[in-house]
């Protein structure tokens, strides 16, 4: 089927690719013209301005946006402007789901359906197909099944969960209507929030075998281990496999010791909104708020809190801070 | 090859009964005599005591002792006392790896090898393969390489980590040394610290989803979300597909309400010992530790320290307590 | 100098006593008439309308406002109604800063000045005075000096701070003018979280303490320990003495071991907005967002979480939960 | 009474001054022969080895050592090796209690009895008097309250626990036996847990508001707060009022911008070892623990788990890390 799709950066721009390459027909938009004439050479219909790109469909016209989340909510009213009753708007960006839920009420009186998408899958979407969840009213999600469909990794070789029969559902295809509008949001949110908590686990576990070789331990405690070979072995039968642990061996193997990387460690906003969801719902999130916090840390030198920290100590002990920084020292 | 094992539970027994699958000699022995009936219907050598388990095995012996923690110090003796110089002790449950460390330095006057092996893989091990963690002496581990490469799950379907080219190594084929007598153990209890932070990454997540409905939420502001299709779309192609999550899909489908659970969560040594090990070496661990206190917190139904909150609240706002509990009341 | 209060709960009353008691006057008004009564009948005048509170203030009119958080904005607007360019609006109760931003920002075009006062101090402050954090602006603030100094504990017997000298500064007579509006209520949001994270630390602390004796350790490990004498004796010269111990020193001493709470703590908008501050700054709050989820855990049985915990290990290992709740089994 | 010194740092030779004041005879040792001069010429009896010292003391002898820990196994031993049965020995340094415990089971079929004593008070103890916490058997405390009676701060000026009433008990008085031997650096231990659990919600409380001013928030969100005032009001009539309180607003004073800190933090044992006894026990500990952690982590200038989730970031995401550091970057 038809789709539009504004703003073609990589994700942007994969998907269109992934979409052609199953049947689908594109019509792209984005304020660079040259990553317009990329796709255009592919096999893309070109834009030039957001009307031209509304005229270029035919209604119920469906438009995709993937733009930063800055731009996003400029991009959607510019989108909905040039858009009719009858039309749907996707944002499959990364916008905060009680953005949806307003865009989707105040788009409801003019007729124009209101689709949120959260999309999984980074860099490697276009191969193996990006893990999408869906927000929206039933009827056009369903309208708009097909581009999901192929834009979904499909059922793969993953081994079907025990209890399920029959055919296949749209989730083990790897999409999901979630629920009404700002539901796909928030369940990406949630995504990204148990992402984190996931990756800073593993982290904390390789620091820890990473010091069992200091030179602070007593010497008959010390172990030397071999991380790449660990995280190897992990993949294999292990509890914590994952596509994290194979990430984690890959780099691993490229870098035992990770010397390329500093460790400042950047947060989106899906970490933040999902700890902010659990105060708000009073649910006890201290994992997921903990690896937010780490990431916090990691981007700054020292804390003021530290510092506070070593001005009382001076005050009540007339403890001084050591010259140098040291794991063990105490 | 000719292996012995002691202690035919679950474990145990499966190990042995793979091994056999494969061509190698078990010679078994359990504190219950139907256990050892029973493998020895399967095609093992039965022993009636741990001197007649010794006079069955050909040296260099070696003998793998898989009983649960409390008493695997007194079967390393009494395995020890009949065994004899070149022979060795294979460690195959969950101690703690300084037990490790001290058992290998006290058997090695009487030159009897020790070797610790953690595994994973739980009651999935028979039909998986298990993966092994191994430390000990190099020459010693070398020698029961036939051993290990028969309960490991062998290289399997995984893809191969990109960056490894040859050969494939051990890890790959799910085992590996991970250094020296202690080391297969401590690897073993951070893979299960770091199981705990997974863990419950994942329930936090989930919890929070499930909240987005709550009736204390304004009402423009809830979510009803479908848990099992959520679990189910994220196994393909998201950042956040694991085993663990493969198995929490599977829990979901059979009751998505998991309302057979009370949540009484228990924890093993290895979570415990991994934090302590943080401790030791000065290493953050914020979220391994908050996974350890929600499973401790989860076995009680009130904590003296909450008495203490209640207390202080009383004391200095005259704040009494709600009547009865509840997740959104302040 | 004369005052209106609005809302005589406990905190309105005891504020106007304190005031009454040191020559101001104070205009007084209740949604119930009987609040109404009692402080006319202790000297105050009272007012039968918003309207009726307004006529008899001179201006420029000064008017407190003390009533429950979900009142607020329904009073500030009720308030502005009647008040004219030049008078100013107090809130002092428990607003959400980004509120007072809000109303300031409202009420600046009618010439009507915003103050926002954080206070505490609990049911002591008719007798111990209040701690005022005061945002507003500075003349407006510095004309309303004497309410606050009447209010505030003044400079009492608390040993000055080394460094400081000259003339005591408003915040030694316990008055902070903290800066524009917004800034008061963002100074005691801070305060409650801090607050939450030092009763936590005590709580877990006395818990600790508490478990000593506990029957699970080992009997060479176990100790009796007297939990209301060592409140008392930390009172006195330790480094952990504050007045939140004292509390917790009186309260032992009352009921040693706090049978009579139950431990379902409450927590109100303060705590949950300290932490949404520190993740809008990107600042690490470990330690103020775990005392809040600490709360959240206690008031419910038991959390999804943990169902979603312990059916995952059901699922890999076989494990079911134990029976009955109990701290220290594994 | 009599009592011997042995350690004249710091807290050992405050001790004996505050100890000669008050009318008792000190016999003092130290491995640094000016230590001894310097008391000596203070009044006090010098001693030039452990032998002399127990020479110069009438039976039953008591013996305080006040060592660094890691001196603390051989002064005991030492000492006891001078003393006879019925004699002594007081150990006033930051043990671990397993230690007390161990020693006080050891010294028992020698006859000598074991005393610990925790200490609270820095370098405050010689004007404030210190907080003593005792664990040791009944009838030898006892015979040493004259020794503790001094050293303790007694009951000042603070207010008497409301429900206390009679005679005041030793705990009012600043000491208190806590127990058997061991309980008294238990407690100790527990104290400083709680501690570090204070100070860090303290610091991360002034962190958010030092934030307040941040560049990165939106401008109508933008607060310039006075932390040095802030300080000062808290200490009067707020909830969170405490001695580490007052050394803040004093080290707010004199840099209100802790620019002379660099925030390295050092941690103890004791913090350490109340996690410990928390895992021990199964305790949720989450406060002290993250306090604790936040040390480790102030001691590092990257931890190597950031490193880990930097490389999963690149792998799964292509996202790269930041040029600068920088906490509301994202």
């Amino acid at each position: 089927m038809q789709l539009a799709m504004i703003g073609l950066g990589r994700m942007g721009a994969n998907m269109v690719r992934r979409l052609m390459r199953h049947g689908h027909t594109c019509v792209v938009y984005d304020v660079n013209p040259q990553a317009v004439e990329a796709l255009v050479a592919e096999g893309a219909t070109g834009a030039s301005s957001l009307a031209d790109l509304a005229s270029k469909l035919t209604p119920p016209r469906a438009a995709w946006i993937m733009v930063p989340e800055k731009f996003t909510e400029s991009t959607v009213s510019g989108v909905a402007d040039v858009l009719s009753k009858g039309d749907c708007i996707i944002d499959g960006g990364n916008s905060y789901f009680k953005d949806d839920l307003r865009r989707a009420a105040a788009l409801e009186p003019r007729g124009i359906d209101y689709v949120d998408v959260g999309t999984s899958g980074g860099v490697w979407g276009l191969e193996r197909g990006y893990c999408l969840m869906i927000g929206g009213k039933t009827e056009v999600v369903t309208r708009l099944s097909p581009i999901f469909e192929t834009l979904a990794p499909g059922i793969g070789e993953i081994p079907r969960t025990p209890g399920r029969s029959g055919e296949p559902i749209a989730a083990e295809r790897g999409f999901l209507h979630c629920g009404r509008a700002g539901s796909g949001h928030f369940v990406k949110m949630v995504h990204n929030g148990i992402e984190y908590g996931l990756m800073q686990a593993y982290a904390e576990g390789f620091d820890i075998m990473r010091h069992a070789a200091d030179a602070s331990l007593p010497e008959g405690r010390r172990l030397e281990l071999d991380l790449p070979g660990i995280a190897e072995v992990w993949r294999r039968g292990s509890v914590v496999s994952s596509w994290l642990l194979d990430l984690t061996a890959q780099a691993l193997v490229e870098d035992p010791a990770l010397a390329r990387y500093s460790g400042f460690v950047q947060d989106s906003g899906e970490g933040r909104w999902t700890v902010e969801a659990a105060i708000e719902q009073a649910v006890p999130a201290d994992v997921l708020a903990a690896s937010l916090f780490a990431r916090f840390r990691s981007r700054q030198e020292h804390t003021f809190a530290e510092k506070v920290l070593s001005a009382m100590r001076e005050k009540f002990g007339g403890h001084t801070e050591p010259k140098a920084p040291g794991g063990g020292a105490r």
